[in-house]
């Protein structure tokens, strides 16, 4: 069933799975804390997510900083086009985000230049929400947090907009672990800052929030994938851009052309699986393609994975291939080699084009300098010689050279192999997103007393079972606090509680989506057996307390089932 | 074995334990990431934090955001106290680090004031270590990162110093989820970050670190702790202020007074079992407790937990009783009430000062209002009116009323119990230096070839297992492949490696700290057997492959041992 958002939030801050950030302090927008509830949910959906990319694919993962150091946004993109249109109120000086003001008014406010922005304020006579007055210029606002590195201003630094440039820049780093070879699979988890002008949509929209990405570098001329088959003819909803909903095998998708490769169509595939694993409906899921004016410059294709929220469709993963974009830029940029070699099975023979020094001209003009700059030409990949001059560093100094001292040549040589600028092929997940999607997904209220039920996977639940003593006297509570330490030492979150009715304490438990409660009684302290109960069928069962740990652990990997007790 | 800190260093970063970070940009000073084997190794370091103290201790875990407004730090004392003394050079403008000039000068260059540096500076010569030119004033440098929250300038923030803040500003949700009752124990693990002058030592002073924090609120009339008798005979080598380390029970500790409470004492064991647990050597590590002057101004007592490094004795953990510093200052500075009630064991009848409204006066004086003013006095504490007025805010106006309109008075009162402000026991430890305090003292070298070996404890090695075909032809490639995956799939990190001999794959799965490696061999395409080699011990034994995922995981958590097999 569909939530209230506004229940839901209630629910999440009430029993501990998310609290709005400093409200002590009066709060800031944007910002939720999660709760012993939350954090141990988030981290279950972590593990999946790892148990995914590690343990089946073989994927490598790291942790890198936060703070990054200018150069490095410069050379992704963001310190120029990460970045959202703003306007301030020209009488109370309000700060608003642009196209959030004419969304009444447009289909698409999203993709209106700031002149056409101005002209839309114009037409639709839209004012200050907030006092009425006129609205000034719009003008491009960085979602970047900005800081400084060290003592004064020399070093300026943002709080990463992704986990993903952690990966980028440790790319030589990486390719050396992974002993030079494609494709390379790494993953990182971790924070994202976006600083933006208006949060609004609670845990959809954060200023800092958590990410789940995987960046696989691909042979850019082999997107094929070893476990395709494995995947092919399962089906799968997509929408592509002509925005006809088609439901097809993972095979058809790219045998159509509807997804561009195979290995972008298995990652697309592997997003849906963990997805549903983690607890989003597979009724409320759908793949949405990228129109062109929304696609990223980079992006050759991407898929969004959407879930279908109390908010409408929203985001929660994006799976792209990024072709060369990422590793070209910090080419470019960092002046480092980012190819990777790829050996012909055997060497060919070809012609090669070379840039070759003329030693008569340099050797008159140069002296004893000749040889050296002789070879620092000779050294060149001819396309640094297309432009008619070329630039070489000798000793410390650079020097420019016309085309009297070099000429590119074609000659006949046995080659091994060529080099590649990897393609990069990237699922990103937004974790508070999909933490959220879970949740009201989850989200249910009982048939009978109508009180709420999260029906949460035992998997993620963050509580597995509820252990109470039917009263707390004549030992009673002293049985169950012994068995709920057993409980949790084994490595099963337990949740002790001891007041209340059983009936009040069974609804709380279901409130915060606990599969199983135990209960001591009378009997358990003759015969050392309790009742177990489950969340959703309501059915109880007699066990021997001693194996209570071992059955839940059991029963939330899903090697055994509740009804086979 | 002592290793030299750039040979440990070295191997971190050729094998993918630990890089410095944004390399390929010339990197910056104090900061590094987690490559594969060193995010792998922190977690299983942080699982053990986690549980010993959600597990054994049934503490709540909470996870808050980075960004911080500056109304919190001011409030925790982090805005005018979290900071270094610098100088700038007068002709390069270099900054430095005020004491580390001096280092060579004084015995303890840490506890100087800006004028006795200074002088210091004349008295010894001191010239800008850069260009030799003279150093300018000695200055507080605030060490926080500052950054701007949302558009404009209006709220300036700054990323967290350390995770704790974030467990203090959630006080009341966690009181609340904790049900009101004291002892409460939170943790939180997470990044932390430090904006270092001159950022040295390597792993040791780093710019973005991470920390594991707990905060014990307790009872401030009752420091006892329920385990404290499962410790009180083991011994534990303790360095008071006084300097003559002595070795004692915990008991002992309590009892002579080396450890202000039973609770603090407790902890300070657990640190030091955890510690152990993870791979720190017993033989060098040492609790030592903060001198007079090196106390935060608001710890009661501090006892720092330090390993023997290439470096020299470093803190690597503090625990302090904090008393009541934290949640007092947040309730002054928030106005929210963080006290806990404490019920007595039956309502109890005693004096209690009363503030009493003078309604003759009041009367006249106030009319119709005089009714309310007189509830609002009322309902003040006595503490409000010791200066000789009071102040009350009727209808949203505040009026400040003298000592003819009321009085305080004692009269007898059946009490229930009574409202304390908690006071917090601080385990925190620096998760970086653990962890790199763990390689230092797995850092050894083969008695036989000298090849370098981690002997790091199974628990957190970061790769369980080695997976070799003996050669990669006959299929032997095939079956280690698919026991590679099944081991990976059963959740126990291999590492597969195919190239070089067998004795050189040993001695690089040796050098990275895996414990056990498989070797598939013609024999295994026959029997279905592998032969299993001890790192340590280097015997090797014969096991059927089917069983190698179990019993590698066994053996990590030693429930099994190699000399079993």
């Amino acid at each position: 069933m569909k939530p209230d958002p506004a229940d839901l939030l209630g629910l999440c801050r009430r029993r501990g799975y998310i609290w709005p950030s400093f409200e002590m302090y009066g709060g800031v927008a944007g910002m939720f804390d999660y709760g012993p509830l939350g954090i141990t949910m988030r981290n279950n959906i972590v593990e999946a997510w790892r148990l995914l990319y590690r343990g089946r694919e073989g994927f490598i993962e790291i942790d890198s900083e936060t703070v990054t150091p200018r150069e490095v946004l410069k050379a992704s993109g963001h310190v120029d086009q990460f970045s959202d249109y703003i306007t301030y109120c020209g009488s109370c000086d309000s700060p608003f985000r642009a196209d959030h003001l004419v969304s009444g008014y447009c289909e698409n406010p999203d993709v209106l230049s700031p002149a056409e922005l101005e002209e839309s304020f114009r037409a639709n006579g839209v004012k200050c929400p907030e006092c009425g007055g006129e609205l000034g210029p719009v003008e491009d606002f960085n979602l970047m947090f900005k800081t400084t590195i060290g003592p004064g201003s020399s070093r300026p630094g943002f709080l990463r907009p992704e986990t993903a440039q952690g990966i980028f820049v440790n790319y030589p780093n990486l390719y050396r672990y992974g002993r030079e070879k494609m494709p390379l699979g790494v993953i990182q988890t971790g924070r994202g800052y976006r600083n933006e002008i208006a949060p609004r949509q609670g845990m959809i929209r954060m200023r800092e929030f958590n990410m789940m990405e995987v960046e696989l570098f691909v042979d850019p001329e082999d997107k094929t994938w070893p476990r395709f088959h494995e995947v092919a003819d399962e089906e799968i909803t997509l929408v592509p851009q002509d925005g006809r909903e088609v439901t097809v095998t993972v095979a058809q998708a790219v045998e159509r052309g509807i997804i561009i490769n195979e290995v972008l169509a298995y990652f697309v595939y592997a997003t849906k699986e963990l997805l549903e694993f983690v607890g989003i409906d597979p009724a409320r899921i759908r793949f949405r393609q990228h129109l062109k004016d929304e696609m990223a410059h980079y992006a050759m294709d991407c898929w969004d994975a959407e879930a279908l929220l109390s908010y409408g469709w929203t985001e929660v993963t994006g799976v792209a291939d990024r072709g060369c974009w990422d590793l070209s830029r910090h080419m470019e940029f960092s002046g480092q080699d980012l190819t990777h070699f790829k050996p012909f099975d055997e060497p060919v023979e070809m012609d090669v084009e070379k840039v070759r020094a003329k030693h008569k001209a340099l050797g008159p003009a140069f002296k004893g300098g000749a040889k050296a700059i002789a070879e620092a030409i000779e050294a060149l990949d001819p396309s640094a010689a297309k432009g008619g001059t070329v630039r070489v560093a000798v000793d410390g100094e650079e020097i420019e050279l016309g085309g009297e001292y070099f000429e590119i040549v074609r000659v006949r040589e046995k080659v091994s192999g060529k080099r590649v600028v990897p393609h990069v092929i990237e699922p990103s997940y937004g974790l508070d997103r999909i933490f959220y999607s879970v949740l009201e997904h989850a989200y249910d209220k009982d048939p009978e007393d109508g009180y709420t039920v999260l029906r949460l996977k035992p998997s993620v639940a963050p509580v597995k079972v509820g252990v109470f003593p039917l009263m707390d006297k004549d030992g009673l509570g002293d049985f169950a606090t012994e068995l709920d330490e057993m409980v949790r030492e084994y490595g099963v979150e337990s949740y002790y509680d001891a007041s209340g009715t059983i009936g009040r304490r069974y609804a709380r438990m279901d409130e915060i989506g606990t599969p199983w409660c135990v209960t001591v009684d009378y009997e358990s302290l003759e015969d050392g057996t309790v009742t177990v109960r489950d969340r959703d069928t309501k059915e109880q069962k007699r066990l021997a307390a001693e194996d209570v740990p071992e059955i839940i652990d059991l029963l939330v990997c899903g090697e055994l089932s509740f009804a086979d007790l």
